[in-house]
């Protein structure tokens, strides 16, 4: 690896899963794609001296670049430029032409609110994040928060830090300008295109495939592939230089001749891409009947952009009473074979597919739990059913884990079973 | 900060963003609840000598106690408990009886399923997992994998490295096999409680906080406050020793005060709380009309075990025809004022309070974009209604970001909407 950048993500909220970090990933990505290697992502909370030890330890593990994400603004915990500048020993003075700019931006943010900001407040506010450590570079703030290039110490050949701010839409729209820095095109000078696939395998066991792996591992030489399983697909991603790509391509023929049935994708496609396509390809409609998983199948299709051309909508039938009064599933159904039945989702996916006039049909019914389960329908049982131009297909299945859990793996083998059905 | 541990997260595909992290979060917030505090968080990918730094790291900042998470697979990436035997300097043996309890735990997974399992490769996977260093104490797998508890090395005073398995259910239900652990316990002698107490304020400017913290900065001795804005809340979370919990009480009065009418909730209550103890206090019962959320709000309140109480169902009218057909929206409607219009928002959630005989009704018609906006009607622009028993509550926004961000917030804000209506 020619070339590595360590990321350091501030913020106690973030610590402590109040919010879950979007940056460090992302930039990972992005520093990827560059041929940037990222070894570490350090979260740390709103504390200068943890934030000081990150910096340290990823100077001392030899990066080219540090980055650090969030702590830029108004308040008294978000701190991250000042240690920074410390850090680089570099002392930050107010930039007066800054402090206006951003001034500037908050009046204008202020205009259209209702609320009354105290003047006083926001004064302080901007002085703050005007504050630039000496011979550092700063990036025009997208939101409120200016980034800072911050060189090393003087006469020191240790890593730039990049400091950016942490709401991902601000950090994201700053981003193109890091890279055109010369300081950070300097310091990543060294670095070299890696390549990144990724193949998706549903319902392999991780073992099937480690055998796999150790039978085929001399004609594996230069390839990194790291294994992943999560809601029952198994995701095989490989990285390589770029002078590795034939040996790429052998082993990405070895996956899908010896796992041929089990093959989702192998150019990064996601089951939600496979459903849009297969969709897409045939033209078709499709309308969603949703019990125990409450709008989420609906809202996951609705998702992606162009949803229009196939999705036309769903019924959410939590209550039994909506299941016969819009989707006409008769009560003596309900009450024959129980809300939870293979009878009952049949009749789901063909009410909606009727009441919408769409091509397909999908019924969910399940007990997602906690409570509602009984011996012979326990907490985790979900009955599926897809019905399209060509037949019903149909799907009973039990699975682990919480309220979420359930649902959230309802709704994703529902997908699988609405992509089997269109192949 | 009486007794610290740090946290090492392993994982190519939680350090390139494949997969979101949880049990760093998780785990901080266990280790708060007992009194111990966590300073970083360290994310590693599956390479030996990067995992062996962030553990060096975390020794070196002194640290009680080091856990870390995934890695545990039967694959060759996996490689944890190595290298956590090597950084103790403790040699890794095979414990027979463990390989034969994994043995029997994975046929009798097998023992259910439909794919035919190479017995070698099990077995070799197997054999993988049972590798235990010399004086290390095995924590029963939950899964597959066996957990660690291994001791610094003998004859020195280093923190005892806590070994997981990555999945969160299987390191959740492992957990409590590790706060009873001896040696754990040893290690962390010196905790001291620390309460942690979380008041969110709705539509508040994080300046405004900022300056009501200055002001009464002399009042706030012993209270660790930090605050974060996501979602239009601001959230205040405040860390303190028990000592201090007068001085928090003060505090919390004052935001209570001086923030009366944007005050959410002072006991962390989140607004998916509020609205569920709304409709419970007043015995309504609630049904979602979604377009650009295509089922989002309805699979948010079906979130909760028990919305059996309050939530009915919903109709996810994405197409213009299911809005007419299962709404009763008359066409002409939707041609003079728009899909997108304060007119047919109303519609709507009339349309599904009465097709679901439902006491309050939402509607949300909105440009989620990439695509669809206009001059007059921009992508962001979202119109919603709320209907209950007392009358009618319209709202108009304009939010910013994309896709999903507008989705999102159109939700939140149908939340805040149904909470206003109903108090």
């Amino acid at each position: 690896m020619g070339c590595r950048a360590g990321i350091v993500v501030t913020g106690t909220e973030v610590l402590t899963g109040r919010v879950a970090d979007r940056n460090g990933p992302w930039l990972a990505e992005q520093l990827r794609l560059h041929g940037v290697d990222v070894g570490h992502v350090v979260v740390v909370g709103d504390r200068p001296d943890d934030l000081s030890a990150a910096l340290r330890f990823l100077q001392q593990a030899a990066v080219q670049l540090i980055i650090t994400t969030g702590g830029l603004g108004p308040t008294a915990d978000d701190l991250t430029a000042a240690v920074v500048g410390r850090f680089q020993q570099r002392e930050s003075r107010l930039d007066p032409a800054l402090e206006a700019r951003i001034a500037a931006i908050i009046d204008r943010l202020n205009a259209g609110r209702a609320w009354h900001a105290d003047p006083a407040a926001t004064a302080a506010g901007v002085g703050k994040q005007a504050m630039v450590p000496a011979g550092a570079t700063v990036l025009e703030p997208v939101g409120t928060a200016p980034g800072l290039i911050v060189p090393a110490r003087d006469g020191e050949s240790g890593p730039p830090v990049v400091v950016l701010p942490g709401p991902p839409g601000e950090l994201q729209a700053m981003w193109p300008l890091v890279l055109t820095d010369p300081g950070v095109q300097a310091a990543l000078a060294d670095r070299a295109e890696l390549r990144q696939q990724t193949i998706r395998l549903w319902a392999t066991p991780e073992s099937e495939l480690a055998r796999t792996l150790r039978e085929h591992e001399p004609e594996l030489d230069g390839l990194e592939i790291t294994t992943c399983l999560r809601d029952g697909e198994l995701e095989i991603v490989t990285r390589f230089a770029a002078a590795a790509q034939p040996v790429y391509d052998a082993f990405a023929g070895v996956i899908a001749s010896e796992y041929a049935a089990a093959l989702l994708s192998t150019d990064g496609s996601t089951i939600d891409d496979l459903v849009a396509a297969a969709l897409l390809a045939r033209g078709l409609t499709i309308a969603t009947a949703e019990s125990c998983t409450s709008g989420l199948l609906a809202g996951r299709l609705g998702s992606r952009a162009g949803a229009s051309a196939y999705l036309l909508g769903g019924v959410v039938a939590y209550d039994n009473r909506v299941k016969s009064r819009l989707l006409d599933v008769p009560a003596g159904l309900i009450e024959q074979f129980g809300a939870v039945s293979a009878e009952v989702a049949d009749a789901m996916a063909e009410g909606v597919r009727s009441a919408l006039g769409a091509d397909v049909g999908v019924g969910i019914t399940g007990v997602a739990g906690p409570g509602g389960g009984t011996q012979a329908k326990p907490v985790g049982l979900v009955e599926l059913c897809v019905i399209t131009p060509d037949g019903n297909h149909a799907r009973r299945v039990t699975v682990s884990g919480n309220r979420d859990a359930v649902r959230a793996r309802a709704v994703l083998i529902a997908l699988h079973l609405v992509r089997s059905a269109l192949l």
